[in-house]
């Protein structure tokens, strides 16, 4: 059975974007819905299974040309027992078994992943990490998530939490984390903890052009942060530097640990370009050795928001249609 | 064509060891001859083909009851070419393409790869990671290397240099590393540095039971250090107490990284046994996250010194009779 195509979810607190992906790894055609997680588990698989209908009526394919349906989802979650185990933004799913279910409702064998894994997979499949082997993918998002690729594939580990970049201690005895840990690179790089660091500096009385906003009841986020350092900030400077440099400490990390040919930075932090990515680089050079010529390339991730269709989508096809 | 037994080679500074080792991976004898380095690359590899020869001889076997030669040699050396780059303990061998050298004065098939990640797989498959598909090892010895092992095979990275755990940054701007970074795991946690906190702790006017044996002239190391904190010298427990923590961490980054089952310590330092292995738990147990029940078993290492025999011949047989 020729099998060329294959569907790819994204399965978010707040949105479930789905794509039809095509052998070449092109979404031909998407849907998104709301994930409305409070109607319940039942209501919301009802509804993915009634999206991959429609994605495939609004295609005109039937089962058939579909070599499965990959579906990514926010940790912690089982790959190998297709479950979501507890996931933090969708209240209510605890021990869900995901992939068997929507495999009930629309005949398709399905794949469920860890949303940054299933990005990872897409960046390599069809953006920043083509023609590499190994490389390692950063989410830079809200949190900050990861995914390993090793020899071409998915290392997920043994307890499939491999690729937990955020959690990785930066800062001994730093910033506490809600995870139980204190000095993880997520209390330092997400986009939410660049703003809190920010926030922190002006109410402890430091000065900064970002009091405005605070004084507005705003809630400074990491673009803010990044548009006042380049209107010359001191204090956003700083955070913003500092940010750039935690980032690169954890890239050492990753380079004598994994070796890898590419590191890709994604997420929404990655809207701020070269301004994110020159200080990484800059410091990553700093940071790193001079024992050995085997620095990996660091560069942004290409493909955006798509990153966890066409992921998913690739991961399905890899494991069905091989 | 029946070829159950393998070659290992450990070629270090000093020593070269070597074993015959049959298909349940026992050494079933052994021979080992001085390096002597400073005598050129020509003279040592005579020796060592001298060295292979004398064990087939002592165990009445033929090239054809062989797999093949596996030798472990210190980095940055090349596994892909079969060549040594640079050792810092080998003076003079620069750019040795040791593999084909070897092979040709032993007519036998012959693999080159790092000493830690030989060792690393021969935990793997004879040590403390049998049954384990998803290991990490590390080699507390004067420095401090490692190895990665994924999926039963051993991870080497895109440049051979996967596993140089000890060049994780574990203290963002700590101590200077030859290595050109600072902070550097090993500059805490290598035998030698922990000889070197305490001797600095003492110089720069702490008080301890070791400022005897500094007065006697004598180089303090971790064993003296390991020996002085049981005996309650509380300036000994706080460098070991630290030197566990900084160990600690790194584990914690490796858990979210790689996710291993299993974390197997290994190299000098692990003949303090329990003093080591005790507080590096207890530590990780407080450092680790509580977001997932997805942490590894740390354990030490069994095989001692023969990883390296044991592994080297492990890497020949895997590659040449699998």
């Amino acid at each position: 059975m020729n099998a060329p195509y294959a569907v790819g979810i994204d399965l978010g607190g707040t949105f479930i974007k789905a794509g039809v992906v095509d052998a070449a790894n092109k979404i031909v055609h998407r849907q998104s819905i709301e994930t409305l997680a409070d109607r319940g588990v039942d209501d919301t698989i009802d509804r993915l299974g009634r999206l991959v209908t429609s994605l495939l009526a609004a295609t005109r394919l039937s089962n058939d040309h579909v070599a499965g349906v990959g579906i990514g989802a926010p940790g912690p979650m089982s790959h190998a027992a297709g479950m979501i185990l507890s996931a933090p933004n969708l209240p209510g799913w605890t021990n869900v078994p995901l992939r068997k279910r929507l495999n009930a409702v629309t005949g398709l064998r399905t794949t469920l992943e860890n949303d940054a894994n299933a990005a990872a997979f897409g960046e390599l499949t069809a953006g920043a990490g083509q023609a590499v082997r190994d490389l390692v993918f950063f989410t830079l998002g809200t949190g900050v998530g990861g995914g390993v690729i090793i020899d071409g594939r998915l290392h997920r580990g043994r307890f499939d939490n491999a690729g937990e970049f955020g959690h990785i201690i930066v800062q001994p005895d730093g910033r506490p984390c809600p995870c139980g840990q204190s000095g993880c690179l997520e209390r330092y790089a997400s986009a939410l903890a660049v703003g809190q660091r920010a926030t922190e500096a002006i109410r402890s009385g430091e000065n900064s052009s970002l009091k405005t906003l605070l004084d507005q009841g705003k809630v400074i986020d990491a673009p803010d942060v990044d548009q006042a350092a380049v209107a010359g900030d001191p204090l956003a400077r700083r955070i913003w530097n500092e940010t750039c440099r935690f980032l690169a400490i954890a890239c050492v990390g990753l380079q004598h640990v994994l070796n890898p040919e590419r590191i890709v930075l994604g997420g929404g932090l990655i809207g701020s370009r070269a301004r994110l990515l020159e200080p990484v680089r800059r410091h990553f050079r700093e940071l790193t050795w001079n024992a050995a010529d085997d620095v990996p390339e660091i560069t942004l991730a290409t493909l955006g928001n798509d990153a966890g269709i066409i992921g998913t989508a690739a991961l399905a096809r890899a494991e069905f249609a091989p």
